[in-house]
């Protein structure tokens, strides 16, 4: 056993609560990410409204996960190198809390669209990319669990489909507006919706490496796989993996 | 003087390093928000890349922020009210560190654009709202350093007027994709930089909210005002101030 396992195992007693409540909080965030992308696809105003809505119990297991892990520090006054397992703790709670933004704002933007004619195919592409979100998300959490490195690896490489399935949608939608302007209100807003489905996705990813920083004390040293980095692309979003 | 007075002003012993580091850290994203304002205007490349390569630091300021805050934490050992105090520091760093985000994307969309046939008149309108935005960062840091809860108040009612010139852009942005199907693309992308300057003025709000909590040990009771809080409405983005 090396010196950063250690450290953690040191800490996971101290964090154990903490730690129950990280995971309480993901399992939130997941339903959240399902839910509001049902929302959209079959028009349900009463289960965006539950997304909206219950955002603000997400909101509310970040400041309890922020003050259990201060007091956590304050008992240990722990030296640089532990404050950062510590700290990591907090950066994965507000990963999610993140997270838990885009769902709300993403259950907001469906309500707006249904007041307007749907985009054939379009919202069942943006269920499917949520999906693909929740379970990177699922299984970030589970690599938590278990520390586990290699599972984290893999949720941080499949990022990338995340920004290949944004980009497909950014030509569907530019499509689209190209055709008719009629559409153009109603794809913008799917647009919005598809960008917070890949920051989501770049949240997740985040947490994931906060999970590796966690099990090896060592952060990934390769930059994630980019879907496409080339900036002036001419098919995708040129801005995709960037905000 | 009051008790949360009290608390605050033990706190600012311990915390003068750190204070230091967050009027430091706000000055560096002041400069941020006008200059990836600017080379959206000018189309200068050469400072859209300052900007990009500018966020490390304002990143690195962040972590060095939330690790002093912790030392402060585990030297004192503050009971829960006094560890709310505290970790407001850190929610400061976070929203600083959010906006100078939102100024590097909005760099790297300066630098897409460069690529495309300039929009009439738009950028100037953007280069306005982004110097309304950092004109209230500024009073916001003021409101900071001489913990003026009234000053911190009149940055929280500015944010509307932000919201307002969202609101006239997006309006701008629509009729020019309805006018011609060209525009489509740049518009996309001067929308997200509208938006993002949007998403700033919220953070700035964010970081107001919590100088007056600071030096009134209290949150503003009323919730800030909306701009128009419509939410189907027809003129504006019916999401504007909501993501």
């Amino acid at each position: 056993m090396n010196d950063s396992q250690h450290i953690v195992s040191s800490y996971d007693r101290d964090l154990e609560g903490v730690q129950a409540l990280i995971i309480k909080m993901g399992g939130l965030v997941e339903t959240a990410i399902l839910d509001c992308a049902k929302a959209l696809e079959m028009r349900d105003e009463e289960l965006a409204d539950k997304v909206r809505k219950g955002d603000k119990a997400i909101d509310a297991m970040m400041e309890q996960i922020n003050e259990e892990t201060a007091f956590v520090i304050a008992r240990r006054a722990p030296a640089a190198s532990d404050l950062r397992v510590v700290l990591s703790v907090m950066k994965m709670s507000n990963n999610l809390e993140r997270i838990g933004d885009y769902a709300k704002n993403i259950a907001k933007r469906a309500g707006v669209l249904l007041q307007m004619t749907p985009i054939e195919g379009s919202s069942g592409a943006v269920r499917r990319m949520a999906r693909e979100v929740e379970l990177m998300l699922k299984d970030a959490l589970d690599s938590y669990i278990q520390r586990d490195p290699e599972l984290a690896q893999v949720v941080i490489n499949r990022d990338k489909e995340v920004d290949q399935m944004y980009n497909a949608l950014f030509r569907e939608f530019l499509t689209f507006m190209m055709e008719d302007p009629r559409n153009i209100t109603a794809c913008m807003h799917l647009h919005f919706i598809a960008k917070n489905i890949e920051r989501m996705g770049d949240h997740v990813t985040a947490l994931a490496e906060q999970v590796i920083y966690v099990s090896t004390g060592k952060y990934p040293e390769e930059e994630r796989p980019k879907a496409d980095s080339t900036p002036y692309e001419v098919h995708g979003d040129p801005m995709a993996n960037n905000d």
